[in-house]
């Protein structure tokens, strides 16, 4: 048996009977020098949404099994559509549920992992020459109930068949064409990447880059699968995500990113004294408010600054919460400011090439933009600046790292 | 284990969030006397025509088994649905698929066979204390594949699991209270039948009373299961069918129908020759022309005349064959006539009763109104009249029978 390709058609992709047969048509294309194909299909454009909504006029806490029981048929929908519109090509296609092709999973319902893939029947069916269009982000649990494995999840069933099928490549089909050195809405020079490795891809999904789940990365990057993030309207080649050193250039800035939905939080004058940090996040962790940024700084008073990133959604419940243990710890004030933005650079090649940071630093600065709090990771340096400079910065540092 | 009550409720009863709410209000009454429930239901109101509707802007003539794989999908959205509800409720429960709930199919897809129930898990999940929700219309074949059993299939998915969960009785909750001695949209005086024989209900059936599907029926009588058909609406009793010598009553007449949607065919002159009625049928057959009433007389010119009945939306092409085939067996003209109307009477105590089809003659007589063709099984009379003269007909029959 010659390799196997295996291809994710997302909800925008599969959205309605004229999207499948274009689908149909491309995987018919593929097909002539693939002679194993297997698709993963989302459930069609809204119809997830629209059975979450059926749901919560029935139950506002719906029983999880039944939830997974309910949603699980939306990908059940688009599956058997698309294998219809293969046939309607003259295309031998089989659809086939999770259960169907054997994805075992494990865990709670609505966030289970998949534990392992019984490939034979897909195995058999590629065998018989039929496209095997499988149904993403649901399998089946050890008491043989469906499960569901989370949200953007058919990205990951994807990277999964295609470990277990041992396929090299595993096509994510979407509606835009790869990965973008920026969001292209925001700066016309933006260029697609043509490789970028899977952990500048984790940092770029993390930052709001929302074409793939950073999941379905991590999972790529465990079982060592290229991803090949590709438009489903176009036959081009897209982003492939691989190993970084597999890869032909390292530039020292891969992306660069802009987050305007977020908002700082800082405590003044908190004691220096440990588990100060620890009991601030618990609280706002207890409440399931997330934090992005953390930064501390000791003051020279023998204080220290603790400041923080929330999306703003949770700025109104998170400034009450950090009140309440600033006042318990003796801190200081809390100052809140919504009016802020994070600009960040992402690349591997800052690692071996020093000066990267620096320049970023040197660009706002020259033209006058103040930075707020800076985090670094080995791969990554994201500033806080005000929100009136963010849409000025990112263009800056998308031309001062020569991605346009 | 004390007896097993099964329950199926239809596509209008479980069409919107709060008609699910209310079964579910329902069930949790029927609870209270029986611990254990397991209810059938159909797909939600008009979703497995949408899922049609959807295949055909795929492909026109969709592989059947994928055409199952999709249409099942509505029976898992209102089983999920109903279970949900139940919970919400308080009344622990659990919707179990076709497959899940072990129903094994048999034959082609679409028009499988339910061939056995593996009934350990509903078993299972009834001794826990759970009502066991069922999808209805839907069961799996032995290549693990989904099968649907026909349209009206719900109704047969119930016996079939009353039967094999040893539950003396089926609830056929619907959206209508009973059977009717004739439909009380035509006349006002129809009365609900209280109870009813398996073989007068498969007449009333094949006559057109939409409310039992004759399959259903033919599937209760084979298992001496009783059919209660009732609303889903309100907690009454409905009207049961069962084993006529069960029943207490035998009135001459049980119920009296009338089907205005018939188109009268009729070749003159026919060769008396062996094997040209089969000739005539066999043609209309293989058009999958259904023909419903078949009379053949013999003139006094030795000379037969043929007259049978299709539906209106076939004479058209009925009436082309019926010619050519007309012209081949040397007879003579073809006449048609779609201003007739078909009345029939049904009832077991007719079998036992002389005179029932001679005062149906004599009743449409008087009224001057003229028979054209008549045909009669063990319990049932039919005749053609004009169209003009069926409703007066129904009314005439219906109160000479003492049905009001």
């Amino acid at each position: 048996m010659s390799e196997i390709i295996v291809q994710k058609y997302g909800g925008t992709s599969v959205g309605s009977p004229e999207r499948i047969q274009a689908v149909a048509k491309r995987v018919q294309q593929f097909r002539k020098t693939n002679p194993f194909v297997v698709i993963v299909v989302s459930a069609m454009g809204d119809t997830t949404d629209d059975l979450i909504a059926l749901s919560k006029q029935i139950s506002t806490s719906p029983n999880p099994r039944e939830y997974d029981a309910l949603i699980s048929t939306g990908e059940n929908i688009s599956a058997a559509l698309t294998a219809m519109a293969l046939q309607a090509l003259g295309v031998p296609a089989i659809s086939l549920t999770g259960p169907q092709a054997g994805v075992i999973t494990q865990g709670i319902h609505s966030k289970s992992k998949i534990a392992k893939v019984n490939t034979d029947r897909i195995l058999a069916e590629l065998k018989e020459g039929k496209v095997v269009v499988v149904t993403g982000f649901q399998g089946l649990n050890d008491a043989n109930d469906v499960t569901t494995i989370g949200r953007g999840g058919s990205d990951t069933s994807a990277v999964v068949l295609a470990a277990a099928l041992k396929a090299p490549i595993c096509d994510i089909c979407t509606d835009v064409d790869g990965v973008y050195t920026t969001d292209p809405r925001k700066v016309a020079t933006a260029t697609k990447i043509s490789e970028i490795s899977y952990d500048e891809m984790l940092e770029l999904a993390s930052l709001g880059a929302k074409v793939l789940h950073p999941r379905s990365v991590e999972c790529a990057k465990e079982n060592g699968i290229i991803l090949h993030v590709r438009s489903s309207f176009k036959m081009d080649e897209g982003t492939y995500v691989k190993e970084a050193s597999a890869m032909e250039v390292n530039r020292p800035v891969t992306g660069v990113t802009l987050n305007s939905s977020e908002a700082q939080v800082s405590i003044c004058g908190v004691p220096d004294s440990p588990g100060v940090a620890g009991k601030v996040f618990t609280r706002l962790a207890d409440e399931s408010i997330n934090v992005d940024m953390i930064i501390q700084s000791l003051g020279a008073d023998g204080k220290n600054q603790i400041s923080f990133t929330v999306d703003q959604d949770d700025l109104a419940n998170a400034k009450v919460i950090t009140e309440q243990v600033a006042r318990e710890l003796g801190a200081g004030s809390v100052e809140c400011d919504d009016e802020v933005a994070k600009v960040s650079i992402v690349g591997v090649g800052m690692m071996s090439k020093p000066g990267v940071a620096a320049t970023l630093f040197r660009t706002l600065g020259d033209h006058g933009i103040n930075i707020r709090l800076i985090s670094t990771s080995e791969i990554k340096v994201s500033c806080v600046v005000p929100k009136s400079e963010g849409q000025r910065a990112l263009e800056l540092l998308h031309s001062a790292f020569e991605l346009g």
